[in-house]
């Protein structure tokens, strides 16, 4: 699909249950407003002043050389969107508002989203549960241009934010997870429960106030003031490892009965055979395929799936297969599916 | 499965619409009364008078040596109900009432049932659309027996028969047509009030009453009197061939809708993969199977289709995969499927 291979399509730790791993920091300039107090040209201010310190910077070479500079713009409408459905920025990013530019690792596992919420929000990803590795990719960028940008930062309250939930840190480490029996078996409620009094926070993953369609979550750290980053890192490990735990037993539960191997079994069948697909269906469909490939019935790999089911997403499709109309999408998709499903 | 090669398992005649043909002629013995009236003991009697005559025909050689006696009583219920299965049998028959027995073709293409609603009611089946083979076969076991037994005949009325409707050839011919696409298109109800008016009557393959399990139809005469067999079979010789061509130019109208095409691989894949299928569920996509089969879009013999259309109902089933209990049942008849679908 993509020159470069994707790095979700990549093996993980714990890739059974956890899909990838994002670490995010939130960074504002001292000297300038808040993006939200900014017209189209104070961002393009802001954003020049960034891409300039990232230029100038000795330490560019290294970690900021590789990062390609996009306005978002100048992006198509169906690219930007794209990246909304890879995570690579916000939904709200990818309304490509003037002024707003994008830095971009070649790898996209590093992105620089500029004036969005926050002047930078530094996002870095990695596949599995892999929150040091990430941690240290996004702190590698910080660095390099807090080297030449004065951050906003108060030595009580730490760095500035739009919103006062991400003062402290401005850091929201958080991993994207795979609950099909916990969601089943009705467990993720009193999940979220106790999760919240370790100051943690779960919900489906498309988004807040979204379900959990395919039964992905996001789990991300909720509390970033009187917590230093490495706290917040471990307390995140922690918890993830035991739901992880969690939703591994509740699968053995699941999978031995009948009418759920029936079902993840049916799943693969349409799936392999199907001529259309909406992504809500498919979505549904390769969250039950998922199921079976982790608990070792289907003979399928655990990347391919989690390949797709960010790459039938209707704007990543639509790129891919080269479809404009809606009602190529659901032909293109069962295709895509096919092409990857193969014995 | 069997030791014999399943003739409903063969190539037949426009076999793409029409599953099969059977002819059906009812007979009674001049001297005995009708079978309502016999106990037991006087079914044995007529039974055991067939029987001689059988024996000591000339033609029987030919005719009737390669014929099985059955005494129904004495058959396990599962086999009994396996024969209705696959209308060797009718249902009431199955229900092995003591003094009733079978004579049995080898190759199981003709049956005489003894003592059920007539003292004798042959039957001859053959794959596809074959009224003049078929009737040739119950014709030739009728001359033979008749020989040698003295039947309820009259003049002006023809053969006798226990129920008014059979009276004069009680001749009835009938063929198991795969309607998916006329019913699909609500065109069956339509069909059904003009065939009526020509003599002929459609109901759903499963008996009378039932609805059309499968899209599987029966279409027979319905007049026995003041007709010829001859006539009656050239009616329904082209009537069948007429209902045939509708429905294959509707089968060209459904197929052309992406989501028909997507049904038919769908059901496909769904067989192919399913661990547990229910008889009604199994007989739903086994048709969907099937249209996608005959309409050259799914990589399935029609003859597979048939066999399985027969073989996954619940005793033939349980006597081919020495299954007992109900929930095995459902993953009997998904593995037989698989089996057969095997690419």
């Amino acid at each position: 699909m993509h020159s470069y291979e994707k790095w979700y399509a990549q093996k993980g730790a714990q890739g059974d249950v956890v899909l990838s791993t994002r670490v995010r920091l939130a960074r504002n300039l001292a000297d300038m407003p808040f993006s939200a107090k900014l017209d189209p040209q104070g961002k393009e201010n802001v954003a020049h002043e960034i891409r300039e310190a990232a230029k100038n910077l000795p330490l560019a070479q290294k970690a900021i050389g590789a990062m390609r500079w996009i306005d978002m713009a100048e992006l198509p409408q169906l690219a930007a969107v794209s990246m909304a459905e890879q995570r690579l920025v916000s939904a709200a990013f990818a309304r490509q508002e003037p002024g707003t530019a994008l830095l971009l690792r070649d790898d996209r596992r590093v992105s620089v989203m500029l004036c969005e919420e926050d002047h930078l929000r530094i996002q870095a990803y990695s596949p599995g549960l892999a929150l040091d590795e990430t941690w240290a990719m996004a702190d590698e960028i910080d660095t390099a241009l807090g080297g030449s940008l004065d951050y906003a930062f108060d030595e009580r309250l730490g760095y500035l934010t739009q919103c006062p939930t991400n003062l402290g840190t401005a850091m929201r480490a958080s991993v994207l997870l795979h609950l099909p029996a916990l969601e089943t078996l009705d467990r993720v409620g009193r999940l979220a429960e106790s999760i919240s009094k370790l100051g943690l926070t779960i919900r489906g993953a498309f988004g807040e106030g979204s379900g959990a369609e395919g039964s992905l979550f996001q789990l991300s750290n909720q509390v970033t003031l009187g917590i230093s980053e490495r706290q917040a890192l471990d307390n995140l490990q922690a918890i993830t490892s035991q739901i992880a735990e969690q939703e591994r037993r509740a699968r053995k539960e699941l999978l031995q009965r009948p009418e759920w191997e029936n079902k993840v079994w049916r799943a693969y069948g349409i799936l392999r055979y199907a001529r259309l697909l909406d992504s809500g269906d498919a979505i549904k469909l390769l969250s039950l395929a998922r199921l079976g490939a982790a608990g070792g019935i289907l003979p399928i790999e655990i990347e391919t799936l989690n390949a797709l089911m960010t790459d039938i997403q209707p704007a990543t499709l639509c790129l891919a297969k080269q479809v404009t109309e809606a009602d190529q999408r659901d032909r293109a998709r069962a295709e895509m599916i096919r092409e990857n499903l193969e014995e």
